[in-house]
């Protein structure tokens, strides 16, 4: 393994896409990759997977095994995770030289918010996991929207505490001026403050401005990553991120190859 | 109805049961309350309520009507509340002097990340409804789990932009000497930076100080309630926090009723 991605973020927001799409440019580019399925119920996947969780854990299995509904099957299936995390491990040490591209569970919280997940990740990865969150561009469009995703961003950060890309996903749904105003947002809190205020009225004090500036005045948290699975558009950039990452930059021709 | 608060949180940190209990306490204590369970995909309820989104939506009909898995058709029962919220809205206003409790889905983003949420709690509580944050109290004992929850308070905060409550439930589980740590690290922003420090590790940097302070500036999301739905500890201060925001605080006997 180079290096490990684990794509995560709200349900909806595009991750298997994402996922599948990456793949799809990594193997143009040359570059070899895999895709692991961490989600127990998924129902349908835009790949083919070369490693999935459902061959060890089925959500089917497990309603009725413990007697659950599909809400508490979800959860245990999540919880089961780690259980399976040397036999997937076993199966990630035949790619030795490969990128690999985990899909977590559909709802944020069955991957990012359960108490195994950080252990899973180093269990699967080592030191060489990384994070990345797919937000929805719909969502993002509004002020609110926009600081909503990125403080969620922060709630599964402060649980990691791992390099974490912020890729604004389906940007093709809301198209470049509205990627550009997002972005305008980004380096500039005022922006996103006036925003706020004429998309919400009052505001409650100074807790919006205080947010968004410790979010600006941090490094790794303030980049903006917009792709489009769809047009597979802005993979260049994720890939020069976690190439830089997992070796340093010294293989950043990907760059200047796709410009 | 005299207000209505909406319960929200992860998956597992008890919604359910503390909608069951604060509703136990407020009949004991001689205030009128009903639940509604807004949760079609549930399977237990520790309490009966008087209104069940189940009576309208099914979520077994949904997985079998969409041909969806239980991932997708919990994501699409929950898109469905806001077609029911005029024949919840009739059935509540049969209870016109009554504390309105509503449970909502077992996953956080089943609610509080649908779009159509917050004009749910426009339509069936017009001006008078608030949110009660129940986070998790073991989650919330290591620094970096306590500013997760924060994040993420302040994520679901940012869509809904009505008053809020953190409720730190289950703190049975964790004794005083941890809810009083808990507690001085709101009070004390460089406590919970030097927790994060000795947890973590090296910090990059000023982010979270940057993140802590700026909740710390801001009055509204300072407080943090802690209760125990199993010992009905801490709910005459969320039934006075309540009562203030929809009352003006006129009824604060509870106050000292129960000191």
């Amino acid at each position: 393994m180079i290096g490990s991605l684990f794509v995560t973020g709200p349900a909806g927001t595009g991750k298997s896409t994402f996922c599948g799409a990456f793949k799809e440019w990594l193997t143009r580019s040359d570059y070899d990759s895999i895709i692991v399925n961490l989600d127990p119920g998924a129902e349908y996947l835009p790949y083919e997977p070369e490693i999935d969780i459902r061959e060890f854990i089925s959500l089917n299995d497990i309603m009725s095994e413990y007697s659950l509904g599909p809400n508490g099957a979800q959860v245990v299936a999540s919880d089961l995770l780690i259980d399976n995390a040397e036999k997937i491990r076993s199966k990630l040490d035949l790619y030795e030289d490969y990128y690999v591209i985990f899909d977590t569970p559909g709802q944020i919280e069955l991957f990012s918010f359960r108490p195994s997940s950080p252990m899973l990740v180093e269990r699967l990865a080592g030191k060489k996991g990384m994070l990345a969150f797919i937000a929805d561009s719909v969502v993002a469009q509004t002020p609110s929207g926009f600081i909503s995703e990125k403080m969620l961003f922060g709630s599964v950060y402060s649980r990691f505490y791992i390099p974490m890309l912020f890729v604004l996903n389906k940007i093709d749904l809301i198209g470049d001026e509205v990627v550009d105003k997002i972005k305008s947002w980004e380096d500039d809190p005022d922006l996103l403050y006036g925003g706020f205020l004429d998309e919400k009225g009052e505001m409650v004090k100074d807790y919006f401005l205080n947010i968004i500036n410790a979010f600006k005045e941090s490094d790794i948290i303030t980049k903006i990553s917009p792709v489009s699975s769809k047009d597979m558009f802005g993979f260049d950039d994720i890939y020069s991120d976690m190439s830089n990452y997992f070796q340093g930059g010294e293989d950043t021709d990907t760059e200047y190859r796709d410009e």
